[in-house]
């Protein structure tokens, strides 16, 4: 019985791995889509969260169930409940990635992003895709000094969201308010995204060390929540 | 005993309801700000958030305590799970509030809101706080009636987002891309302000009677959170 309790945890963890999969391959193809104003692509993004959703919802299912029949304390208990939590952030994920979609789908026939924006786009979607493949190794692995270098991808994609605003409001934006507006938007989900991965990292961190990461806030469940 | 814990329940009811008091605060201190380019109110609105954290934080301890303590199966255990769901959407409440706050500081001694837009924001701010407030009667009197009504605020709140879209994107905007970008935040954090509330009404609703709120998703703790 106990060795079915250890695959049942042990379970929550693989299909939390399996939402980051999912957010990963979500968020990659949603950045293609909007750049490469792909309508099917997009369609794709936004149909596919729903799979995400199903996730979340069967291992909240899963966790209460654990909770009631075993009756957990101490380090089990922290953990169960923080993974509904992480749950949550990476359900979150998965939105942002069907926001970046919409816009996608919005825009057609039209790509959301001008020229000069691209290359700081492409990065930001690859620091998404990487942060985010690196959030699933750490729940995997609960490989600490891995969920720290997270930090550094997170410091990454917040200068490229500065970039995006230095770009958007120095004298050579030609675009006019609603490039203005799809960009700022789009930024904005990019940044959240690399947020809350990082919050799962922290969370899975403190339940490690019990220790909470770096300006990671007060909650005894490991962190505020991305900022 | 029993007593003990039915009264331990309760205070994280009074804990939750205490929380949706001060982001509620929050964000009509942080409109004011924002519309009067007042930086003492904004500065005071930044730090106050701590409260929130903190509350936060207590709740969290709390419930872990009564969960490992108690044991609690079925009802309670999804209550007290559900609870925790809900303090997080508070406590992200709390966080955007203070970012209206901080874009209200960054523009001083300017406002980040054109005239034209200011009664649209007036009525955002309106809003945030009614429906704040409303979930705090919800969670305080678990009437499902109420929680119900909170969809109508969201609603306005969406069409008044809605507004600020077709103002910016209209022909008759005059004040650029730098107030384009301020407004988009500024709009976006309010509605998900509204989004979190809601959220929040969902899960108590869906407490009460076992059944989701229609458009909440597929999450067991009542609702896949904030669209």
């Amino acid at each position: 019985m106990r060795e079915q309790y250890r695959g049942e945890l042990a379970g929550l963890s693989e299909h939390m791995v399996e939402m980051t999969r999912l957010v990963g391959s979500a968020i990659a193809r949603a950045t293609r889509a909007l750049l490469d104003a792909d309508l099917a692509l997009a369609e794709s993004v936004i149909a596919a969260d729903e799979s995400v959703d199903a996730l979340q919802a069967e291992i909240e299912e899963k966790s209460l169930e654990l909770l009631a029949r075993q009756q957990p304390v101490a380090t089990e208990l922290r953990a169960i409940v923080t993974g509904l939590r992480m749950t949550a952030d990476l359900e979150r994920m998965g939105d942002l990635a069907r926001h970046v979609a919409k816009l996608a789908r919005l825009k057609y026939p039209d790509s959301a992003i001008p020229a000069e924006l691209r290359s700081t786009m492409i990065e930001m979607g690859q620091i998404a895709e990487r942060i985010v493949a690196k959030t699933g190794s750490v729940i995997a692995t609960r490989d600490v000094t891995a969920a720290m270098e997270l930090e550094v991808d997170d410091d990454a994609m917040d200068g490229l969201h500065r970039e995006v605003f230095r770009l958007l409001l120095g004298p050579h934006w030609t675009h006019g308010v609603e490039a203005a507006v799809d960009v700022t938007l789009c930024g904005r989900y990019y940044e959240r995204f690399a947020d809350h991965a990082v919050s799962v990292a922290r969370r899975v961190t403190f339940l490690v060390t019990g220790e909470r990461a770096p300006l990671a806030g007060a909650s005894p469940l490991g962190g505020t929540g991305p900022a």
